[in-house]
């Protein structure tokens, strides 16, 4: 089923503790159409500048399952780039920079042809972008947004309506806590289920994701890796969402059992993206390898 | 098949963001063995002074399923009493007092009537005393024991030596870390086990629980509970490591699949104990609820 994805598209320069890397490829609507596409086609709508290199273009077009026919190249804007440092703990980082560049200016255009999309993720910008996205899509099935705490503290009633339109929401623990102002994951998603979205993922990093669903609830844990295969979080979150909505999509179907299955591809997805910097991970991934993460992650979590 | 555990008995004195209880009844012993009951009989060693509340002895015989002919109560000696106060984060506490009392003693003794034991758990206490234990099973099976960092730092290198003999280590992730000098859970895992253990179980806490086992790993999430469900986490651990040993037991096994189910009893008998002050969770629970606590905690990780 068709799947699009709108959000950003970045530049990025990340230290962690396993080394450095400059001027990769990043951005919200980057690591979820990667994530997805070896799932589910997906479409995806996003804007970079002039700037834009092209051999991150040749990354992107490397993903056969990734439509690229909405990303526009602006002439005269500068690409959005963003710098940050992780600490020891990967579940903290500072960041360095933030060039927003086109980011600032008008938001992408969505081609006619992807006017019958049935799924559609809002990857993480500003909810009245989200919002204008949002109502592109009036044949839609499942809307479903990440967001981040600077909405809260920026754009929180721009949020607040965005989420009366959305069937799921995803963001992590610390979030939903600034959210709702409560810090136990499990009211937290209670109370945002009270704002508008159906269901909600929150994503706890190493520590995995809890799902809100009218029929129930779901837990995971994140999967185990060692230390070598922990590079780079960057876009873990997003490649996380891409995976869900790309089993989803293919299911053509979002009731508990498979959103339930959908945390476990967001889960596998994820594990490729930390990986490597960048793209690099989920450039080293095939449906056979998720397939095989898939069925490893079901049996060291089954009882 | 015969389960005994051998810890420490106490008198406890907690703080909470949730409140507070006096003079509650602790101690490793005291929770691995109100948890393991629920699965499986099982007998206790420990031992207490002439202060030891009449009511204490009652509550602990309540549980059907311990054996207390094994616990002595010393003549002119005092129970071990301990008193902490937890943060807001449930996973950081403040030691407010410890009087070691009869703990200072010799250790009690076995029964005659316990010598034929085959599932073995050293819970909780110096590892010297806990190898004195060990050596006066010599029909186990199998023996697991607990430790903590306190340990690491005054009696290392009778740890190691009590290691060697031991089938599995239980212990908590910063424990892994100061043990092995490897911060990351798999590697760390890993490296127990080359000092002697065949499987080690590293509790997360809130974030549930990662095996290592000559047959493969296993992780689960900690069951996912409401505010008005966390009370006091104290015996948490305890209680996770009875319902692992009383299922180990009931079972009469100890290969990955009966582990794994294991550590899912071990997270329901948790969740019954942080749901009150001392004892008063597990007191509530009934195998009839520990089926229930399985059955969903199943229903609620299966995809």
């Amino acid at each position: 089923m068709s799947l699009v994805v709108t959000g950003t598209i970045g530049i990025d320069s990340v230290e962690t503790s396993n080394g450095s890397a400059e001027g990769v490829i990043g951005g919200s609507c980057t690591y979820f159409a990667a994530a997805a596409s070896l799932l589910n086609p997906v479409r995806m709508v996003a804007v970079v500048g002039d700037d834009w290199p092209a051999d991150h273009q040749s990354s992107l077009m490397s993903f056969e399952g990734i439509d690229t026919s909405g990303l526009e190249q602006r002439a005269g804007s500068s690409t959005f780039r963003w710098g940050g440092r992780y600490h020891e703990d990967m579940n903290e980082r500072d960041t360095l920079f933030t060039d927003l560049g086109v980011l600032e200016e008008a938001p992408p255009s969505v081609p006619a042809s992807y006017a019958d999309s049935k799924y559609i993720f809002l990857a993480n910008t500003h909810p009245s972008v989200q919002m204008q996205m949002l109502d592109q899509f009036p044949d839609r099935k499942l809307a479903v947004a990440d967001t981040m705490n600077l909405w809260m503290d920026i754009a929180l009633p721009e949020l607040h309506a965005l989420m009366k339109n959305l069937d799921g929401l995803v963001l992590n623990d610390a979030e939903a806590a600034q959210l709702t102002g409560v810090s136990n994951l499990v009211e937290a998603a209670s109370r945002i289920c009270d704002m508008g979205p159906s269901f909600v993922v929150i994503k706890k990093g190493e520590h995995g994701a809890f799902l809100h669903h009218p029929d129930g609830v779901a837990v995971l844990p994140a999967m185990p890796l060692d230390a070598a295969s922990v590079v780079d979080p960057t876009g873990c979150g997003d490649s996380f969402a891409g995976g869900m909505m790309g089993h989803l999509a293919a299911s053509d179907c979002f009731d508990l059992k498979t959103i339930r299955e959908a945390l476990a591809w967001g889960t596998v997805a994820a594990s490729h993206t930390i990986a490597d910097f960048g793209l690099a991970g989920l450039q080293n991934a095939s449906q056979e390898s998720m397939q095989t993460g898939f069925d490893r992650f079901r049996r060291i979590t089954s009882f």
